[in-house]
């Protein structure tokens, strides 16, 4: 089993065109060629470990995805998020590689995830983005926003002006110009694309805030405790989307508007439909999309597997 | 992440006394000291693939073991089992090593628990052992069995002469003189501590060969396929014990007995509480006992624990 670092790691990610890669991952899984089991899940005191896996039929491997959270890990000086990924054979169960990735590839993977849905749902004239979070999820959204928009105006909410300012640093050599908003919800009001990235367990943008055209991604809740879209904007959109609908019932926002009643399950669509062809995507400049991503592991498999063909080219 | 090979592994695993390590993880597993979630299951054409995972309170490690079998390996001269376990800190989820025993770490800690099972519900004098099945983890039941009965006297049900012929090399050197059987059935007939460890989906061992006073311990049967002893063997047992009531429920001897009302689920004792001290164990020379043991998280920690530990001495 050959182990390969994040240094190894990085520099082959920037040869490769992963938003095909991932698209097609959400197109195989909507269409039923993916085998995704439900997420493992431990749950420490200090923390909670997810394992994602999978495989796609046809293809050479199966990848097993181990990835953590571990909260009070800044204090210590240590990274909050982790993770590798481990490629086995699907022919054999022989194991091929461990990309010790540090959690690089899954950041990164739902960033592209981010950029997909926006490709299909964002309105065709988009006048500002808004960003909720400031922390590299945050950072990645909008930079994988840069090609699939020529819009660099952006809002973003903070935590507090030292946040912002570390955002904007950040941003700024990719031409994005940033301005604080005072209030989540500002974002709604001033944006018609909104990203929300951060892991809020209350809910940050309402419904009296929502304007037509509006796309919304939410892609910070992850589990069945977060929660960042008040259940009401969900009732209000056009179009439901979850990466997974098989997930989605059971963690991040669609799962909360599904017990609140504000959604019913059969509204719900699965990005690969869209991908896919089945289903239209944004079909008016008034539409109101909002789109709930979890993480699937067919992301995993894709990323994972790109790294190793290309590591091996 | 260090990376540890089975070379590596196996020298430090003649210095570990396993037996008392591996009960106390069934024994914290069943004091409700132990977080297992079910296990991960991906199934592939030729093979699945097994995730175990979990910790014990208050100890160091969390750990995930991966494991496989791919049935058509061995024609391609490829091990028909693999695996690797991963230990991680529980504190901050930080990645301590990578254990690549090949699956080797499984097969110890299934035969320890083995010897585990005899020790409690064996009869107190052994007069003759029967094994179904000659493959690898046959070996190691009755090798690790020497060290809980002094009886080396074994009846062992072969598919075939080469196969039971290639048996006897192997055990002679270790004390134990071997006599074939015709059928499964006469290991009832002529043995009082039977262990089968085959990959059947039929039933091999049935009620109308059983003697009183037998213990047998079943440890083929991991799946919800798998199935070794006719579910008329546990209606007739005094003690019917699981390593994990919530595993039998879905795999193994006992989800088959249970299905067939052979056996009701309030009547199923779990090991750890045997090892605990809150049930009896066996209670005479009378007593008929079956042990269902699918295999548990635990043994995987305790096991990946005690060789890290004795490799960082």
């Amino acid at each position: 089993m050959k182990v390969v670092t994040l240094e190894e790691i990085r520099p082959v990610l920037d040869e490769i065109d992963l938003l095909p890669l991932i698209e097609e991952g959400f197109a195989q899984y909507s269409a039923g060629n993916a085998v995704v089991p439900p997420v493992g899940e431990l749950l420490l005191e200090g923390g909670d470990v997810h394992i994602k896996y999978g495989y796609i039929k046809g293809q050479p491997y199966y990848v097993i995805k181990i990835a953590s959270g571990f909260y009070g890990n800044p204090a210590l000086d240590l990274p909050g998020s982790q993770g590798m990924m481990l490629m086995f054979r699907q022919a054999t169960g022989q194991p091929v590689c461990l990309l010790l990735d540090e959690g690089w590839l899954t950041e990164i993977r739902t960033a592209v995830a981010g950029a997909i849905v926006a490709k299909y749902l964002a309105p065709a004239e988009v006048v500002r983005i808004g960003i909720a979070g400031t922390g590299t999820q945050a950072r990645l959204q909008l930079q994988y926003l840069a090609g699939i928009t020529d819009c660099r105006q952006v809002t973003v909410w903070a935590r507090g002006a030292a946040q912002f300012d570390a955002y904007c640093v950040h941003m700024r050599p990719l031409g994005f110009e940033c301005t604080p908003a005072e209030t989540p919800d500002d974002l709604l009001r001033e944006c018609n694309l909104v990203v929300t990235a951060t892991p809020s367990t209350t809910p940050l943008l309402h419904a009296d805030a929502l304007q037509a055209g509006t796309h919304i991604t939410a892609m910070g809740s992850d589990t069945a405790q977060k929660q960042e879209l008040d259940t009401g904007l969900l009732a209000r959109a056009d179009q439901v989307v979850a990466d997974s609908i098989s997930q989605c019932l059971e963690r991040g926002e669609i799962h909360h508007a599904l017990k609140s009643g504000d959604v019913r399950k059969d509204q719900l669509i699965e990005l690969g439909t869209i991908i896919n062809g089945e289903r239209p995507g944004r079909a008016s400049d008034e539409e109101i999309t909002i789109a709930d991503l979890t993480g699937v592991a067919v992301q995993d498999i894709q990323i994972a597997t790109a790294v190793w063909s290309a590591l091996n080219k």
